[in-house]
């Protein structure tokens, strides 16, 4: 970890001499921001009264407001903590071109906890480890994240507080808790040390800088964050665009033969259905009732070939369903605030609160699905993402969201018959396009995809239901049954 | 209000011989939605027991899942409590060409505060004034607003209790308060007929359907949602695109002439500013901070003309507050979510917190001022804004929000120097464009439409400041002088 070397003071003709071109700087920086590919995330967090509120305020002061947001976590709302905990984090996001700047950040919330026992500090670790995935994964989807760590010692931070309370303007900012933590100094820093330590990586650091000197602090911060950007700016022009793969190849074998092994030609004929089918959506019901008794939200996924029977799938789904309690997200070109945000923003947006249900028509599969296949994305983001996707689902699960995954599978021959069959059908017209049929052209590319997709996301706790799909009967029904066997098995957990 | 002759039993057969016509209808009726310029809004209200949650997830199972959102409101959030009341149906619209179905709706939300004494009465009646214009102004936005009320007399509504209670599947469906309101039944038919009576207009109108037979009600409220869609597209139809105005002529010549008498060439010398601009700031600080803590938020409103020095005037002021607090928005072109939605939406969303900065740079008052001049909208659109921009402060400020509008007045040669300084400085090159230019060339319209807004828009609660700006210095702090002035006036109230 980079450490500015602290100790002597600035004098203040010196760093008024040096401020106006800093000042320039950043604003430049802001100009040059608005065009970049990429958004700019500054995490000012530090040790008690070595002013992170000041140095927040005043790079918002040397900013240009209109292109910067400052976040601070307080106590988190209701509709924060029905969610998964880094949700609040997610929405606060910046887009490409802006930039953030986090008071304290998530590993203020972190270090908040302050954990003493074995099995607190174990739930600390566990926060960190979600922390530094978060952030790796912003950092890999692009953004600059400048993380920086005011240093204060003890002796320096009791004058400080001292001289704080003395003046009758600022006596308000140094409260009891701040009394208590100084006397605890030793303890604090080494579980500071330990986040920080848990939390460095490459991508993105923790800067520490000496705090003891203010002048020199706030040109510290300055300078890293204009010479952190300057530097990701060069790193990012770098980075090659997406091309479209030439040959797929699998990654995993095994998905694409559990795939092609399995047996397409179930069948259930009309009164076997009709008798099945309410008792099931009736067991359903309950089911879904229950969970929401007890605070569980479920989230559905449905992916499938085109014509597949998705939609008609979830319409006997939502049938049990209070409408009430449940929404349908069909997941097609994402709006432009969804573009220029990291690729599964859109989709923590819809994650439900306690006892509400998401139902995902197609979902953040699409990322391994058409964005590996037509080439919008490189082949390292969609490599990376099997472990961002999984990640993503566990964050759902260990929150205790029950995560349903259904694959609705298809004979090739069985498609071709839908498709002629929705050509022909008038009201069925809108259904079918030109890029369906282009897509069923790389029918065997599509496979292979699926295939790798169904070997690296199968998670026990978020597995992949395979689903026979060319007798709709058929699939309607697995999908209920199972839909209900597995929130029965989530909630006797 | 229409009525649906109630009475007799539709028999099991005849209903499910005309369902399979309704659904295809109603399916058809999401296609050309999704093409159309308007969204729909089915609130689907009622007595107690008249099968409110039965007709939303039946609707919910005929329509398109995907093309369709149901929401009911329970208990607010914090996030919801800490914003005006109507906060939270904004964010609970349907973009253009999709559809939101209603449980209750905020209709319900009105009646469950049961009011019985004179002064609850009173609130009741205010809520229903501040629902009435909601939709009036949804309404006027294109929205197709299909209101329903299930009725049921009191025998039916026991009756339909009794039913309930007797199936174990269904029991549960039926709580003590639904007793307690059969007990209480004329009397809460009359609170609902005051709501329906004050809440009823043309472009929003109830449906009263009879909800004794549920098969007849079943088909009657989809009936009137397709009779209203086809009503509702033809008329959308034949509303004329907005046009340029040819002439530009003034609503309300007081406020051009309150413009052109503000005299513009105060001065303030650099001396004068440095000596009084930290006392200002301090003040500013201070007041922000009291408001703060009282839980009343603040929402800045800057307009003026290009060059004015709204974003300099922005800076200065934020340096007065704490970072962590505040959000500058600058509004510019809205985003494709903000352009599907209506045009005062994309403003709702940034509606502060308790205690929480709102900075508009830039505002809602775009509508009156570019729309108007280029065309954007059309002449009924803009000359509505208005109102609806007085209503929306309303709400703002009815909910303690202190809300501070500034309009940066500046001489035509003035804006002169300044494009031609930004035009030869090369860090502020990207600050003035062909259409700054462009603007220019319309100053005199532009007045016009600034004298109507400040004519039409000026209300004691919110008052518009015109600061002379010709003078930077000046300007800056005339603007912490004023803020300072109406926060202080604002927490004294």
């Amino acid at each position: 970890m980079a450490k500015a070397s602290g100790g002597k003071k600035l004098a203040k003709k010196d760093y008024e001499a040096r401020v106006p071109a800093l000042r320039g700087a950043l604003v430049q920086m802001q100009v040059a921001l608005q065009h970049a590919s990429f958004p700019v995330l500054l995490v000012v967090a530090g040790d008690d009264a070595a002013g992170r509120g000041d140095v927040v305020n005043l790079l918002n002061g040397w900013l240009d407001p209109r292109g910067v947001e400052t976040f601070s976590f307080h106590k988190p709302t209701d509709e924060e903590r029905e969610r998964p905990p880094m949700w609040r984090y997610w929405r606060c996001l910046p887009p490409r071109g802006r930039m953030a700047i986090y008071a304290g950040g998530w590993h203020a919330d972190a270090l908040r906890e302050d954990p003493r026992s074995p099995r607190e500090l174990d739930e600390f670790d566990e926060n960190l480890r979600r922390i530094t995935h978060f952030e790796s994964q912003l950092a890999a989807g692009g953004a600059l994240i400048v993380k920086v760590w005011l240093r204060l010692s003890k002796v320096a931070q009791r004058d400080r507080m001292l001289a704080l309370e003395s003046d009758p303007d600022t006596a308000w900012r140094v409260t009891p808790e701040n009394w208590n933590n100084h006397q605890d100094y030793e303890r604090l820093a080494l579980l500071a040390e330990r986040m920080r330590r848990a939390t460095h990586r490459p991508t993105a650091p923790w800067q520490v800088v000496d705090a003891a000197d203010p002048r020199t602090r706030n040109l510290a911060v300055a300078e890293l964050l204009l010479a952190r950007f300057k530097q990701h700016s060069v790193a990012q022009k770098k980075v090659p665009a997406p091309t479209k793969p030439s040959r797929v190849t699998s990654l995993r074998p095994s998905g694409l033969a559990r795939l092609q092994a399995l047996p397409l030609d179930q069948m259930l004929s009309e009164a076997d259905y009709e008798s099945k089918r309410d008792k099931w959506l009736g067991r359903l019901n309950q089911a879904v009732r229950t969970a929401a008794e007890r605070g569980r939200s479920i989230v559905w996924v449905f992916e499938g070939w085109d014509a597949a029977g998705k939609g008609g799938a979830i319409r006997r789904l939502t049938s049990a369903l209070d409408a009430r309690e449940y929404r349908v997200i069909p997941v097609a070109k994402p709006t432009d605030e969804e573009k220029v945000h990291h690729y599964l923003w859109r989709f923590w947006r819809h994650v439900p609160r306690a006892g509400r249900v998401t139902i995902y028509d197609r979902s953040w599969y699409g990322r391994v699905l058409v964005e590996r296949l037509e080439g919008f994305c490189r082949e390292d983001e969609w490599k990376r993402a099997y472990a961002e996707l999984n990640d993503f689902e566990a964050q759902l699960t260990e929150h205790g969201i029950i995560v349903l995954k259904f694959w609705l599978h298809l004979s090739k021959d069985e498609q071709l018959r839908r498709f002629r069959h929705r050509e022909e059908t008038d009201y069925k017209q809108h259904k079918i396009n030109a890029e369906d049929w282009r897509n069923r052209r790389k029918w065997h590319a599509y496979e292979i995809a699926v295939g790798d997709m169904l070997a690296l996301t199968d998670r026990p706790q978020a597995p992949w239901h395979l689903i026979p799909a060319n007798n709709k009967r058929f699939a309607r029904l697995e999908i209920l049954k199972t839909s209900c066997k597995q929130i029965a098995a989530a909630l006797e957990e």
